[in-house]
């Protein structure tokens, strides 16, 4: 508490160059790539942070969500687009191409013109989509048995690259608390399909998105966490744009919604999916209403479809879809404290009461599914009533529209697409566990997708913390994927700093899950981690850490010289004071003392009734 | 995400000029004091949130940890102190005046000499001590029957100064989950005696600290936070030290550790306690070191005895006695990830261990709660074997020691003494609870008071975020009272922008733990606001906030015009968009059709099987 003003956060990142995005090593950290057994034509992404000799451990691989871009040794250019790792795979499964794709409208742009329209992305880019009566989506490869490359990617890019069961596995299934969940010791590629096949966990993943590196989402996998991104006002460049992606998945988004209103929106969409390894998801709704000036009672069917096209063929692995508002629920929700806070959700309301008719998203759906169905685009049922209060958490129009996505999730399986199911929302922590209970049996099991929840409404400005307490629990007792708040929500736009920090606290929940679960290898990096900080090895805590500039750049406001970052001590307790070194020294001691099982002999002999032998 | 440059947080407050402390209102609440009927000599804060017109509301009530300093009228000169609120009460209970006080020595101040050397603070300070055979702490007058003052004024300030049940209270409290507590619809000073009387709660206020506003720590009353301050190496003024506690009360803190350690630390803590409004707690353990030159093998119990009796008579309200560290538990640690990680747990085991010999807290157990029952300074039984790491929670180290603190309780009773607990530390969410339920069966339901827990260890620069999950919860569970962590430990020291970060993110811990237990008056707060979110009442909702000036400052980094304040709308959305106005629209539309219970029959008799009744 030095110094003379309010100090902020210290980031190491600047936004790169006009033109550009986000590259390079994140600190202290190297790239690798690994296949699974005897199929040396998938690559899989991997980080691994090697520890100081002294540690005599071996390398700590850890998730990687950051796409090429943290690959020096990639040529990135977003022009180019990706590489298109799934083309291979997708061109044996029979599709059709699309020769005549939908045409590029003026309004799919907002009627932007002249120097405000941004250019497409040149990155080449085909159209393809499945046929009825051969299996498209990776549902349909599961229910016919069938174990596709991106269950064979997603099992080796689960098990972290072994090829083997982790040590202590067992053990820390055992000693975890999973609420029903089964995650098992080592995750094989059947393990996925039989996941798939029984919709409890999905591949989002259009076939339309070759450069996707396949990721799942399943309470029996790794907890997944989702960041938004939206168009600027005035966007100076297409890369711009970009970066806001490559930044979020530096720091391990696992996909990406893009929420963009306004002009250029499709332009910026193609640009964003061709540079994008992660999937992307929208909310097609928002698009359809600028089709239509804004205004809610203009929405139709025809306009509504031709907008899920436009984006299935740009290659939308997901869409927010949200036909669980009917007509019926809207006076559920008149007396609330907060009303309808989703935007899909009063949109829809507004809808079906101008023409008090039942929703046209509810009333077509079945025609929705064949849509999403021909290019795998994956279902995220909307939860457009979810509470927006304290006040309003766990009532009758939050559960009513629940209890409807379950019926619409059966149809949905029944027509071969994968699903996943919105929650909320503001829920106090004594109402969240009923959230995943009812979720879970409502809708089959399908995974369970949350925005936090807010655990109080007070802290605006702070709303990262009030929603990762929640988002951490809901993620312990089953929730398969955690939407990130920022600080900013409730009162403005995030920023590049307001990004990073809502990622790295939903990485914080989403870890602080997988441990509670007895996920069998989530603990190796907090032990790595543990164990340098005993040693004192610093670069190796900040290497392991899952934001290493800040951890650097917070250590050495205190103690800059190089020299400290050896330091048997720290800032905290100085060097007479170190209880660390303190530590050493009694197990030097103890080791001194002929053995420690001898000392414990010893203890025990003087030893009063407290003694627990180890 | 518009910002060329990575920003900062956002704060108004920027540190008061050389000499003086921070004071002033806290944004868009006024100071007022109320008292309990026919008691007009006890006056209890609080702050006073008075809304927009508009609203139609009374004004919000909230706690109020901040003392006089956010009183503008009040004069504030830290060389006078504070008044002593207390005297009165204090006077009549027949305390003895200590004539010939312990004489402050060189080493008390690290031997600091001439400019080095802090000057002690002028306010006037007497000092008394209870006497054998009479009634001195709170948990004897408990015992007695007898009601003091403070009972009373705390009573009142739990029950926000209500003089009869809240509205809904019931209700609340059976919509809680409170694991077995058992929080009253309204708190009267009777109950307040018989938790004391019970130990299951305590009043930490030395009878040396007359400048104390009371505060209760136990689980049936609200969730309360510790902030830790300490000492520059180099301090510039008296002043800009009694400001680290000024500025953690501010925000929140309703008690405040000092830390410090080398020069300076006695007359530091003088200016610190005649200037605090809230009970301070210390380590006596650290000054007695710095008084044999931090080698912990030379350590005696007369040191200890006298460091004691030194900072007994200063005032300090509570303190953190390492007595459970006994010599048999030492061996358990040595196979751990991390060892020891508390200060005063490595002192006392490298003590042990040097001496082969049990603790001397522990031999002088009786000795210590002697010298703490004639002051009534409450105990905060240390942890010195908290694991520092996921890995080492919940082992055989920790909870021996915790049998051992459930043992030492109850020879603190046996003497008088007010008790409480401490917890870990680093403890993955699922090993949370057992920690709550063993301390309360080890502990005789004593408070528990715990530094997080931390539920990873991976998030070095965010552990304010690891440690605020596990707070939230651990408070729920029934957690009286929870030490605050901030963005830098585990790597330097706090600046005053991570210590109001730290002590935002615990309010946020307790709050949602007093939400979760069904709190009968904590959800008014957030009623308020989300109300005001409603109505676009956008200055209600920052003043409202826990952080005023943060929420504004987000907010006008986008929305800077002073007509956005009023705007109907927000940045998130815009005015085409906006979801809260669209439910507006199908509140008036609802209204329009005849009310909405006419209409809920309509949508019934068309209605589908979802359809459920409010």
């Amino acid at each position: 508490m030095d110094d003379q003003t309010l100090k902020q956060p210290i980031h190491r990142d600047a936004r790169p160059p006009s033109g550009q995005v986000t590259t390079g090593a994140i600190e202290g950290s190297v790239k690798i790539w690994t296949s699974p057994q005897g199929r040396e034509d998938i690559r899989v992404p991997f980080r691994e942070i090697a520890l100081h000799p002294t540690a005599n451990e071996p390398p700590v691989r850890v998730y990687d969500t950051s796409g090429p871009y943290t690959d020096p040794t990639a040529s990135i250019d977003v022009e180019d687009g990706l590489p298109a790792v799934r083309a291979e795979w997708l061109g044996k499964r029979g599709f059709s191409r699309v020769e005549h794709t939908r045409e590029v409208r003026p309004e799919d742009n907002g009627f932007a013109s002249g120097s405000h329209l941004v250019a497409r992305c040149p990155a080449p880019h085909e159209v393809w989509k499945g046929q009825p009566g051969q299996p498209v989506t990776q549902y349909e490869f599961a229910r016919a048995g069938i174990v596709t490359e991106e269950m064979i990617y997603v099992a080796h890019r689960e098990n972290l690259g072994r090829l083997t069961m982790v040590e202590g596995a067992e053990e820390r299934r055992a000693d975890g608390e999973d609420f029903g969940a089964e995650i098992p010791a080592f995750i094989t590629p059947e393990f996925v399909r039989s996941e798939i096949a029984a919709g409890r966990a999905i591949i989002p993943s259009n076939i339309n998105h070759p450069e996707l590196e396949p990721m799942i989402i399943g309470r029996n996998f790794l907890v997944k966490i989702n960041a938004n991104i939206g168009n600027s006002a005035v966007t100076s460049s297409a890369a711009e744009e970009v970066d806001k992606l490559v930044w979020s998945i530096r720091w391990g988004a696992d996909t990406v919604m893009d929420l963009s209103t306004g002009r250029n929106i499709h332009n910026i969409r193609d640009w964003i999916l061709r540079n994008s390894p992660v999937p992307i998801g929208t909310v097609p709704l928002y698009q359809a209403l600028e089709k239509v000036g804004g205004e809610a009672e203009k929405l139709t069917w025809e306009i509504f479809r031709d907008t899920l096209i436009e984006q299935a063929e740009q290659g939308v692995d997901y869409f927010t879809i949200h036909a669980g508002v009917r007509l019926q629920h809207v006076p559920l929700t008149a007396r609330r404290t907060t009303g309808i806070v989703s935007r899909g959700g009063s949109i829809m309301a507004a809808w079906c009461l101008a023409h008090h008719r039942e929703s046209f998203l509810y009333e077509h759906f079945e025609d929705i599914c064949d849509i999403m169905r021909s290019y795998d685009i994956a279902f995220s049922l909307g939860d457009g009533l979810r509470p927006g209060s304290i006040a309003d958490a766990n009532d009758a129009a939050q559960f009513a529209e629940l209890e409807t996505l379950g019926e619409l999730t059966k149809v949905a399986w029944a027509k071969g697409c994968q699903v996943m199911i919105e929650g909320p929302g503001h829920v106090p922590m004594h109402k969240i566990r009923v959230n995943m209970t009812k979720q879970l049996s409502e809708c089959g099991e399908a995974p369970f997708y949350t925005l936090g929840p807010l655990t109080t409404d007070i802290a605006p400005g702070y709303d990262h913390i009030t929603s990762g307490i929640g988002a951490a629990m809901i993620g312990w007792f089953g929730c398969a994927m955690l939407c990130y708040v920022t600080p900013k929500e409730h009162l403005g736009l995030p920023d590049r700093s307001d990004v990073k920090v809502g990622v790295i606290t939903y990485k914080i929940a989403a870890h602080a899950a997988d441990l509670a679960k007895g996920h069998p290898a989530a603990q190796i990096r907090d032990d790595a981690i543990s164990r340098a900080r005993f040693e004192f090895r610093w670069e190796d805590q900040f290497n392991l850490a899952l934001d290493p500039d800040t951890a650097r750049a917070y250590h050495d406001e205190t103690l800059p010289k190089e020299a400290h970052k050896t330091a048997h001590f720290c800032s905290m307790c100085g060097p007479k004071f170190c209880s660390m070194k303190i530590s050493h020294d009694i197990r030097k001691e103890a080791e001194r003392q002929e053995g420690m099982e001898q000392m414990r002999e010893v203890f025990h002999e003087q030893g009063g009734k407290l003694y627990l032998p180890a």
